[in-house]
């Protein structure tokens, strides 16, 4: 075999074999099951060492392009059709099973829209939109400190697996502030998980399939829509009125559709901001038990009330174990932080611990200890008494801006706690086409579509997220949104 | 009506109405649909203040027990069969759902090993059991500091939402470490998971459904066989030999069963250590593609190689988006930190990155930050070289400990890299049998029947973390091992 080798190059005289080699096998020159010269032959040959051959034989080997079988030779292997890796400028065609996705959860109009955010190019914009509270109200500092002397105090351990169900210090806690709210549940039935969003996650994925159905209030909270979307499951909607879920109308939905979930936000529900009366809560639980349907309750926002008496949580009513109840740090303290849990009584909780050991084995245990540290519960109170002074005048300043610049025949749902105001404009006026038109102005908001299940077009309402806003700010906001509302719509007013 | 009322009593006299009237109404001696006295005339009746009546009234009402309609007065609702919150003395019986519930990922046996492990008396344990490598390794104090600057420079937004992907400074540092290894990738397709199983799920639970067949080495990583059971797929494992999965049983299995996935640990392979040959990992994504079946390639230690010539990454040979790719900081750094990652191409990406968005939102923003500051590809060099040098030496003791105690027939494969030695005792000796002798002995390892799919026995081989122990504790334990095996199977030696 004659090789061409240059020995004035840089190239090592080995590399310049192996390549030679190489590419004489992937262009398919070198046929497969072709014998290569003996090492001690082609040394001789070319007039190199044989160990230089011989490395040139080994990497060859290494990739697969040869084999070297003791006593009978190296020979050339079939090239197995492969294609150098193609780096950052891959294009496709991809694989037929890339090509044949599942891809139900409809994203397109919420990247539209991050789009619009992204793009604009107002100096000032005012966001009524997300799920998220103020963020400046969180003591950074704090938690900056409490996380040091977590760190001091137990080293490495805080950065070790910690227990799947979470750290029993901080179950301790949640037990006990799920108690100061009339929901006796046990540390031993907590599960600590990345966010509340986790905890709807392993649920749904625990006790549903594909194609199984899922009643849910509509509208509700988008990202769980988006979730029941993505899992194939089919989603029948229950209307909400002031009271919440038009719980009259669900024996005829569970007899028609036999769902495997029910799924609700009783309290300041997303986004209606509306709370179940205590009589659809009782006949909800009642309902469920006798047609064998778990409930996820959903109570992502239930303390921060800021005015009327609350009622009893669908946990705190449940005979046991037909109430799966979740809840979260993150709206309350910080959403990055992740740190939400469930809690559920009977064999469905070790199902579920054991299904999320599979999912993540474990939720962060640093941040953990850190909340466990910070969170007492007679601070967390305190936080709460402090968060529900402050978004009380939010609201107040929201709703005011609402009857002072909104079209005459808006109709608003009054939250009596959390976060949001529930808006439903003239018929005429799509939110989704006054999104564009905020966004210029230097405002935006949650488009209702987002809401909705997939099929009910209800263009003419949009959530208001008023608590991360300083009444000023509201003020301000809602001013811009009208003048949005007369350039798009200037018959509306 | 008359209601006993106590003046002297401390429960304010609304409340003793309220309870008077509730207890006939759940009794039933106050039947559904009974009028109820309006509030003016009770209170005359009674002798109380008319206010009194009514907050009885209205917290009957809330509860949802009475209902007044404006202008017909009040009246008793239906009680809906609903028993007081159990409180934590709840049992039974649970709700039919609950008493049906799926349980394929059977975590008997781990519970058990950790019950035994709980229980233990040694004063000094010695465990080559688990898969991380040794948590004192990790410099503590430099990352607490890490955690320091990041929250003071970026303040509240260290602990907002982050970017679902994950944070792309990270995902650049993951991108240029990746390139380093050989494989290519734009940050733009990596997706930051909490930790390697995450992406594991994540992958599943997307591509696959209950009853869709998965193929995996058999061994391999237990709780990715417990996570395939729990979500009902069947598990069709293929046979490891000294160069990794023998992919030239691939293309039979395939025919037969038509599997939705490919799982594949090619490096260092999780338990048996060993590592796929050049040429069949060429053939295995050459056959994938013809068969039109994904492959995840689970890298979880591919840089930790102590001598040899590391193969491409199965990502590296990709053609374009036939193989999703897996790697974590977990088991080179700390597990507690769960932050691992996915790269993939193609539409796949997004839908995995929407998938997720799903399932969590987002991982810790504040521990992504923390790592990005953490790990420098210098760092992580430094690091990993270190790590390579220390763990060199304990594989070495393990394997001379393995040679010194064991029975004579034991065999061993003798790994380059990693953190496991995978054993074959003599036929006779039940390795699940000798864990409770070890355990008493101070000593504990992975049994290997943890790391087959179901149904297939091999009780006699286990699996030993030689990373986490000095030479000497190596030692130790092993001659502890040795006394176990004695102690249960004396004929074995």
């Amino acid at each position: 075999m004659r090789i061409p080798i240059d020995r004035q190059s840089d190239t090592p005289l080995y590399r310049q074999i192996e390549k030679f080699l190489r590419e004489g096998i992937l262009s398919g020159n070198l046929a497969p099951d072709t014998r290569l010269p003996a090492t001690r032959k082609l040394a001789r040959d070319l007039g190199v060492n044989r160990i230089t051959v011989g490395n040139a034989y080994a990497e060859l080997e290494a990739d697969g392009l040869i084999c070297s079988q003791v006593g009978s030779g190296t020979y050339v292997l079939p090239p197995w059709q492969i294609q150098p890796a193609p780096g950052a400028e891959a294009v496709g065609p991809w694989p037929l099973w890339q090509q044949d996705l599942r891809r139900r959860g409809d994203t397109s109009k919420r990247d539209l829209i991050l789009k619009l955010l992204s793009e604009s190019q107002h100096p000032d914009p005012i966001s009524f939109a997300g799920g998220v509270s103020d963020p400046q109200r969180f003591p950074v500092d704090e938690f900056r400190k409490v996380i040091q002397n977590v760190m001091r105090r137990d080293g490495i351990t805080a950065l070790e697996y910690g227990e799947v169900r979470g750290y029993a210090p901080l179950r301790g806690t949640i037990a006990h502030i799920l108690a100061s709210q009339g929901v006796q549940i046990s540390p031993d039935n907590i599960l600590i998980t990345a966010g509340s969003q986790q905890a709807i996650s392993l649920v749904t994925q625990f006790l549903l399939k594909q194609g199984d159905v899922i009643l849910v209030e509509s509208p509700t909270y988008s990202d769980a829509l988006g979730l029941f979307a993505d899992l194939g499951l089919k989603i029948i909607g229950i209307p909400v009125d002031e009271d919440g879920m038009q719980v009259e109308q669900l024996e005829g939905l569970l007899l028609q559709h036999h769902p495997k979930l029910i799924y609700t936000i009783p309290n300041f529900q997303n986004p209606s901001g509306t709370c179940m009366s205590g009589q659809r809560r009782r006949r909800l639980i009642s309902l469920a038990d006798r047609h064998n349907v778990p409930i996820l309750e959903d109570d992502y926002v239930g303390d921060l009330r800021y005015e009327g008496r609350a009622q009893p949580a669908l946990k705190a009513l449940d005979p046991g174990g037909r109430v799966i109840y979740i809840s979260t740090f993150s709206k309350m303290l910080m959403p990055g932080l992740r740190v939400g849990f469930l809690a559920a009584e009977g064999p469905v909780y070790d199902s579920l611990a054991n299904f999320k050991s599979f999912n993540d084995l474990t939720t962060s245990n640093l941040i953990q200890r850190a909340l466990e540290d910070f969170v007492t519960v007679g601070r967390y109170q305190a936080h709460l008494r402090r968060s529900c002074q402050v978004f009380r005048k939010r609201r107040d300043a929201m709703m005011s801006a609402i009857h002072d610049y909104m079209p005459r025949d808006t109709q608003v749902f009054a939250p009596q706690g959390g976060l949001f105001a529930w808006l439903r404009l003239p018929d005429n006026i799509s939110c989704d086409k006054l999104f564009p038109y905020a966004v210029e102005e230097g405002v935006s908001f949650s488009p209702g579509t987002f809401f909705f299940p997939e099929g009910s077009s209800n263009e003419n309402f949009m959530r208001l997220n008023f608590s991360k806003q300083t009444p000023e700010k509201i003020q301000e906001g809602m001013m811009r949104l009208r003048k949005a509302i007369d350039h798009m719509a200037p018959w509306a007013g």
